[in-house]
């Protein structure tokens, strides 16, 4: 367990992180931080963490993004963030033992390359971060973002297997069966998994409604 | 009641309808036509109107948006549309009761400039064009139209009064602030004020549902 941040040191590092959202588009914005902040605390109450670790971690876990997205994703957000973090931190004085445990919840918040989220602080950021994509929310995001891409609007006969992303066929239906529909089975922590079943069957309804409205059930 | 249009006709109608849509974003394209067409039928059905002038005046209806919105909304889609569908019913050879009572529709279907829809079948038009925009398809729509125009996801506090469309502030939220929450108090026909209410229950859940979990109680 790591000082608790001061109200200062949050407030210079928030100023910071939402300094590399300006021209971020609606999907994957600021708010979308603001919202992981919000699930990390929620969470960070039922399942005892840090929450000076996940209030920094929150706030800081997408600031690579814009760099990943320069490069058309070459670099990796979450590597590239936690460099960026490291050094945010490290400028405003924030004690070594917290900029440690809040990278290691940046660096594998995809668990992708990062690799798999260890500490309880890097599994509850990312549960928050995935939850984000579920639910009500994650029915908004998924069709703001093919409307950015220039996707269609909908296709329930979609072959996932021959369309590929960032295309006219990239609809929020086929982010629902290829990765949104599999999000509550990644959850890591208790009260994560508790958030996503209920999500998931929100936003199950909605696609299934969906399929029903367009083909003139409903 | 006209004579019913030809397989062959309806056939060559659509094709050039369609090539009215190539350029069109997904919450706004050929997708939507289809779906107005199924929503046209179906409510036909119930109030005994013509399916040969609601097949036509469905797949012709928004053939002159591409011209309003190269026009940056000088131009009314209705209008244009209902002349451009004049030329290319009767180059096809339709017959003239057919011709005039297709148009009536189209000029109408946005109760603006155009006026009141007033024969069964253009009021039929009015209501599953409008209804296509609430729902979930509507909900979709409207997030979809918010990432085209490069809008924020949400916004729970947004002020209407102060807010314009075509911003970043125009959020499907918004939307259905302004517009889409008051679909169901336009609807002309028994069976559109019908799917229109259950629609709008649907459409409102999601909303309040998505105020909740941004807020964090969801």
């Amino acid at each position: 367990m790591s000082r608790a941040p001061s109200p200062a040191l949050v407030s210079r590092v928030r100023g910071e992180a939402e300094a590399f959202f300006r021209s971020a588009r609606g999907s994957h914005d600021w708010d979308h931080t603001e919202r992981v902040l919000t699930l990390c605390l929620r969470i960070g109450r039922k399942e005892k963490a840090d929450p000076g670790v996940l209030t920094l971690a929150a706030l800081l876990h997408d600031i690579g993004r814009e760099e990943e997205d320069r490069s058309r994703g070459r670099i990796c957000h979450a590597r590239s963030g936690a460099a960026l973090a490291k050094r945010i931190l490290e400028r405003n004085g924030c004690d070594a033992a917290a900029v440690a445990a809040v990278i290691a919840c940046i660096r594998t918040h995809r668990f992708r390359r990062g690799g798999a989220p260890r500490t309880l602080e890097a599994r509850i950021l990312f549960d928050a971060d995935k939850l984000d994509s579920i639910g009500a929310v994650g029915v908004g995001r998924a069709f703001q973002f093919a409307g950015e891409i220039g996707a269609r609007l909908h296709d329930k006969r979609i072959d996932v297997r021959k369309t590929k992303p960032y295309t006219r066929e990239d609809t929020a239906y086929r982010e629902y069966l290829v990765k949104l529909g599999r999000v509550r089975d990644r959850m890591t922590t208790r009260e994560g998994k508790r958030i996503a079943a209920e999500r998931h069957r929100f936003m199950a309804d909605f696609f299934d409604r969906l399929n029903k409205e367009t083909d003139g059930v409903l």
